[in-house]
């Protein structure tokens, strides 16, 4: 019984990093996109986010069927559902990567970004497959270390929108307001992207180690 | 058992329901904050997001209980499962608020909105309170039309963010760049707090059915 619950988590785990892989591409993808104004790679992106919901509907179901077949308590339990928890975030990381492909199609042909934040745009990137990559990682390896160091990743993200902020809010701005509206919510999709992450990282160190991490 | 089970799974919902009710007053209180720039509105909204997230600990205590005592399977486990979404959907309403709350106080003394959105957000925050109030009604009473019809409620969200958009992308638009970011954000946490109502709407459909609306 113990074995057979120990082999199904094992491969939700596994599902669950793929899910992660999956998510991280769509946001690489999506940024390079943005970044080109490439209209077939954001059309990618919005084609394959289907393959993400797919994901998630089937590691729900695994979960379920470990709940209903052995019935876990305690601990187990809490490991199934948080397992639930983090496919969740996953598919709400894969929408926000589908936001931002979304934006460059309604935009196109015309950039959605002015030169001057695409930068801040190309280290949000990095910084968002940075987050799923190492997320990936802590996943397959259950590295709570790995995991908990996650949540300082999320401070970059945090710095690069603040900063994006105070370019929009300076006098230099010469964009006018449309392309600062369109920045502020890409910006926020970015933010909100790293914070499912760390939220993906402490329900592993959850799922590891029996204990949530203070925060 | 089968008794326990239901008389459990109705305290849940119950308590759903006046999760449901606390986080449509702090989405009333932190709009009338909003529309008057009232900063101790707006701090008594923050300050009391931690019950939202208190009740959402609760329901999620609860649920874990039922599934670790009563092991149900098939639909039952769903429900069961489905109410733990349903708490954490409502969290992140409260949580949007709290957005809103914040926003008031970052900006205090100066009012964040500028005159004319004024009637947007006023009507923002109506359909939101009604949304939260429609599904107190609906967790009561578990009717799953009304329930149902939520969904149309959302249009209503979602024509005024439109609208909102095309008043700052007008040429008349005269509060420059910095109001224009506020205007933007907020409007996504209105938006954000009723898709998440509809999605608890749906799992209700769900909880009492046992099969997901398709839309």
């Amino acid at each position: 019984m113990r074995e057979v619950y120990q082999e199904q988590l094992d491969m939700l785990a596994e599902e669950l990093a793929s899910m992660s892989t999956m998510v991280g591409t769509a946001m690489e993808h999506a940024t390079k996109a943005l970044l080109e104004a490439d209209l077939s790679l954001a059309e990618q992106v919005i084609d394959q986010d289907m393959q993400v919901d797919e994901a998630r509907a089937q590691c729900e179901e695994r979960a379920f069927g470990l709940l209903a077949l052995q019935a876990p308590v305690a601990g187990d339990l809490r490991a199934v559902i948080s397992t639930i928890h983090v496919a969740e975030d996953l598919e709400r990381m894969g929408d926000l990567a589908l936001h931002v492909a979304k934006t460059t199609r309604r935009r196109h042909p015309n950039p959605v970004l002015p030169e001057d934040v695409k930068p801040y745009f190309s280290r949000m990137g990095e910084s968002a497959e940075k987050l799923s990559s190492r997320l990936n990682e802590v996943m397959r390896t259950q590295d709570v270390q790995g995991a908990k160091a996650l949540e300082g990743e999320d401070d970059e993200m945090d710095d690069l929108h603040r900063h994006l902020f105070s370019v929009m809010m300076s006098p230099e701005w010469e964009h006018g307001v449309s392309a600062a509206v369109d920045v502020t919510l890409l910006g926020r999709f970015y933010e909100r992207f790293a914070d499912h992450a760390v939220s993906v990282a402490r329900r592993i160190v959850y799922i590891v180690t029996g204990a949530m991490p203070t925060s």
